[in-house]
């Protein structure tokens, strides 16, 4: 049990998964990240499953993405992951990914709260006594979620929670959030560079058939602040996106 | 090599390629189904990456599938694939998916052409010699794809074509085609019935920053005809959606 602490699971990316440099999309690479949390969390006896039967379920409340490189189309990805801590209301897990060669490629942190499936509130975690192994001695080297502030722009689109976009729990799916947030940026951008860090905090859940608008704004340093309010005008995500400081050394071509 | 003239290619179904219903969606089981035609198309030397380096790119034309049931969340699919028939402008490829218990659960026919990738155009597959293993002794027992009618309907919804939307090729992705186009129904129909056959025919290529208008009618037998037209109001895609014939047992709460 004790080699379980931090768990290893691999992907190799798919076709569909990567965007038009053939580099994996952040929705995929959050994707494999779930699912390797799900796994591990899983070995435990704390995964989604067992706690839903409990009534309870895990929901996301932070995640930070840094990235020094992208896996392409086809690549082996490995996914590193541990619970980094445990407080009353959040557990915090951390990831390394690692390329086909043992090199880091990046890192990320998340931090969950367990809720209760009808009241939708958070769980004591020290009192639920769920059976969580910390490793201490595994380092996640990239900085904390920052305060993200309130973007003070106009609406710059809208779009409306549709089937794709909801999870089993219907609603709107956490990597969906993602998908929503970066395609508000253009193909010309991701021709330049590539995106270095990614926080998003989730603050509200998005049911089926509602509609969310997306706020944006520019910040000196390559960095954006991407809103998604729904339509009480409530704040449901806030997300930060900073891309590289350095033109990308790839010329693509988009034929446009 | 005579083993390989049916490839087979398995899959583990993940949390976030599901639906509300916990199912595998359609646009998901297509990126299974695209995955194992590459693999196997590569294994023989006429894979994409092979026919890039003569210039040359696959095209999908027709996608026909049939369901009898839907693998669920963790569920493994085998996708077993081959090559029906080889004419001058197009070839067949047909598809045979089974449950972890070896179940066939559903087929699929597709129908592929040759371009160039400059001039767009598609090029004589007799001539060019692709080194095509036709399978003559595996049955697909699914309708060939029909003919769709024009919709006579107004215009549901429109949507641009986004960063997370296009392939490699600069262009929208098969299955993101088909994820717009379910994601004209509501949880309340998947809540009733699945999907039991779907076809679409691909008429035009959409790049990024289109604006595509979906049109949508429904026709007696539980069966939808969803056509996408772009800005100059060409159609780009055709489709025929057929929902079950009788309710689904189970009960979904859609929580709205």
């Amino acid at each position: 049990m004790e080699n379980n602490i931090v768990g290893e699971y691999t992907f190799k990316v798919f076709p569909s998964e990567v965007d038009f440099r053939k580099k994996l999309t952040l929705p995929n690479l959050t994707n494999y990240l779930l699912n390797s949390a799900g796994n591990h969390a899983e070995i435990y006896g704390f995964g989604l499953r067992e706690v839903n039967q409990n009534n309870l379920s895990w929901v996301l409340s932070r995640i930070v993405i840094e990235m020094y490189k992208y896996p392409y189309n086809r690549d082996k990805i490995k996914v590193q992951t541990w619970v980094e801590s445990v407080m009353k209301m959040f557990t915090m897990r951390n990831f390394e990914f690692l390329d086909k060669n043992g090199e880091t490629i990046g890192y990320a942190r998340t931090i969950w709260a367990l809720i209760d499936k009808d009241s939708r509130k958070p769980i004591d975690l020290v009192k639920q006594g769920i059976p969580f192994r910390i490793c201490d001695t595994k380092e996640c080297p990239i900085a904390k979620a920052s305060k993200i502030p309130t973007v003070k722009a106009d609406v710059k689109e809208t779009f409306s929670v549709k089937y794709s976009d909801v999870d089993l729990n219907h609603h709107l799916n956490s990597s969906k959030y993602i998908e929503h947030i970066i395609d508000a940026f253009t193909l010309h951008k991701f021709s330049k560079r590539d995106i270095k860090r990614f926080e998003i905090e989730f603050l509200a859940e998005c049911k089926f058939g509602e509609n969310i608008s997306l706020l944006k704004c520019e910040c000196p340093n390559n960095e954006f602040i991407v809103e998604l309010q729904n339509e009480e005008g409530k704040i449901v995500s806030k997300s930060k996106i900073v891309f590289g400081d350095q033109d990308l050394d790839e010329k693509y071509d988009l034929g446009v």
